[in-house]
């Protein structure tokens, strides 16, 4: 099956935003074998729109567009599509229902709710809509003179979780081939050495099919085979992942698709019946901020501490003035006593401490921007690692973050053994 | 001035990377005037690629591609789009030259450049030669038949250096117009309510053109004019900035483009003299990981909390055993209680606290996932908002942030009225 994207908003077209939507459905669409040979991005203008819709028409057996169906006028998807498959709009009920719902939910009056929301539940003739469970826009699914158009919103927090929950198994019944994936997530290693540690599997590969990604500060290899059944598509995956598994084993952290890094040190914690503070400075609550992301992290997360100023990081977590005054807020010293006292502070088992200079201003040459130490005190055992991370303030941080939760990850290994 | 942007590689159409090239060259060609409509993304594959440039080539004027002109025999850039214009291919020696001198610039050897490496050197009769700072393969501009196209290599780090350097000159010297734009960023206020509020200047637009993007808990609406020169641009877009101003005034933050709403509020902190402290429940640190991410945010923010248990925001921010078992920690008072409370514990001016739900567990008839309330005390005058959000876990929160912005921002503003 050849799928074709379709990418529609102006914003796209004026480089607001960057398109990864795109990447997103096209890595879904390798997941489940369909070929993606051409993405399109197009502007709110229905011409244009149309023009796109009839190539995508003409050379794929699936078009996939995202956006275009909110409430304005210049949200035009559903209309031109339905238009280049001839069919009607007609009211749908169910869909004019949730949009009720929806705002009924947010507290709004129904009276309140402006005519042009209406247009969302506007449905082409003969389709499957599709659910929006975060947003007022349904999707639509058409099947029509032999070919599939998916229409889905733009903002990725809806697109994303829609496509998960109805698309991907739709077409996966629409495919005649099984295929099957296994994703192997790997942190503290790079892309570059994780291809150089496996590329002779990587050269050989033909079924299953090798490929890697690099993420913030992650490594995921994709395994994917194709067979007859699910069963014959694992039995061809297993040996290549054992393979990977005795190269690069010890940076494999899970090898389930919807498991983050944070899921995995909560579990972590939780089995070994430990509780988790953190005592942040540059990163100021993104690290806590993702393990809260964590649903249940409540059973191992109780409280942490934003200590930006040097007189919080005194106050909060007893750090001490001297060791401020000598080796400064960024030092591998005072990491350990923020790590340390938080841990007093909290009484809990296990603190990670972050401080350094995400810039772009506060860098010198002896502790330049990107400068980051992280801290970790397990049941008083403490491991302080210095980073030099590059890119800008929102990079540093957010590579800081990642490799806490990496160095964390490493203590508690450790900490388990013995 | 029409262009359309072609990127050229087999790893977008797998997602293996995002497309972050034609974000910015449209960006840029918005500046220079130049209108986008489409942008096209096409594996190393001769034929689509050649059907890419011919569709391009009818309806542009300008084709931009990224991609495709390395070494390898997968990349196809130049050959394929000389062959669409009829142009054979020559050894430029200049370029030779050049590709010599870069390896020799890394210390090897000559003898040691592999034979591929000179169809880096081969370009398109007639054409211009840009030279590449950072990589082995030069760019090229081809005029041919009325049009123009332009190759770059695909790595941002060289495509970027190459555009700014000599391809935006080029363009700009090609232009008879300049475009001109303004993104005036509202907060506090849905899409569909702007555009209702201003659907007369939008459905009477012509220049300036007016979109209106949503973001989270944010709307931003451009304007966009084309002029002679940037004066009268300006002097286009002035009388809609202001009409737009005397209908939602109370709701724009900003009109500068590079500003996020987190700097505006630490802006009229420093401006009033005002400390700030956080107190989060279940947003877990985003909302002061947001704050911090305002370079210079530590004027004014010293330390933040994060009590995600019962426990903690009574011994942190001092929230009372009573409130919480009488009302519970998802309550109006408890969060009024962690405002006053976080307050006092930093000695800080300003104070803004969110507990709630964010799910999916943890819900019920009377307080569903989605419950959130959020407290600011200004100087020890209280505020607190119920709110109710819908989504999954990641967007309540993200809401839920975005939210206790906006109403720090109008408690500012109340308190910097008096």
């Amino acid at each position: 099956m050849i799928a074709e994207l379709i990418s529609v908003g102006t914003e796209l077209l004026l480089g607001n935003i960057v398109n990864t939507n795109a990447a997103f459905l096209s890595e879904e669409c390798a997941k489940l074998g369909i070929s993606v040979y051409y993405q399109t991005v197009v502007g709110d203008n229905a011409g244009r729109l149309k023009e796109a819709i009839e190539i995508a028409k003409n050379r794929a057996d699936v078009i996939i567009l995202g956006g275009g169906l909110g409430p304005t006028e210049d949200d035009l998807t559903k209309e031109t599509t339905a238009e280049v498959f001839g069919r009607a709009l007609y009211l749908d009920e169910h869909s004019k229902a949730l949009i009720e719902g929806y705002f009924e939910k947010l507290g709004r009056d129904k009276s309140a709710i402006t005519a042009n929301n209406w247009k969302q539940a506007m449905m082409p003739e003969g389709c499957i809509v599709i659910d929006n469970d975060n947003g007022t826009a349904p999707g639509v699914i058409l099947e029509a003179e032999g070919k599939i158009a998916i229409m889905l919103p733009g903002p990725p927090n809806e697109l994303i979780p829609m496509w998960k929950k109805s698309i991907a198994p739709y077409l996966k019944s629409k495919q005649p081939e099984i295929l099957e994936s296994m994703t192997v997530k790997l942190c503290g290693i790079g892309e570059s050495r994780v291809e150089t540690e496996i590329l002779d599997l990587i050269d050989a590969q033909t079924n299953p099919t090798i490929a890697t990604y690099a993420k913030t500060g992650e490594v995921h290899i994709r395994l994917t085979a194709k067979a007859a059944n699910s069963e014959e598509a694992k039995a061809i995956i297993q040996p290549v992942y054992w393979e990977i598994k005795s190269r690069l084993g010890q940076y494999i952290y899970t090898t389930e698709e919807n498991i983050t890094l944070e899921d995995t040190i909560v579990d972590m914690l939780k089995a070994a019946d430990l509780t988790l503070t953190t005592v942040e400075s540059c990163t100021g609550g993104l690290l806590s901020g993702r393990i809260v992301n964590v649903s249940g992290a409540s059973d191992v997360f109780k409280q942490g501490f934003v200590t930006y100023a040097n007189k919080a990081k005194r106050k909060l977590v007893d750090v001490k003035k001297a060791t401020l005054e000598e080796f400064g807020a960024v030092s591998e010293q005072t990491a350990r006593e923020m790590a340390e006292g938080g841990r007093k502070a909290a009484k809990s088992d296990v603190c990670i401490s972050i401080t350094g200079i995400a810039g772009p201003g506060g860098g010198s040459e002896e502790k330049p921007v990107g400068l980051v130490y992280i801290g970790c005190c397990v049941k008083g055992k403490t491991v302080v690692k210095r980073y030099q991370f590059s890119g800008n303030r929102q990079k540093v941080r957010d590579y800081a973050v990642v490799s806490s939760l990496v160095l964390l990850r490493d203590c508690l290994l450790n900490h388990m053994e013995y």
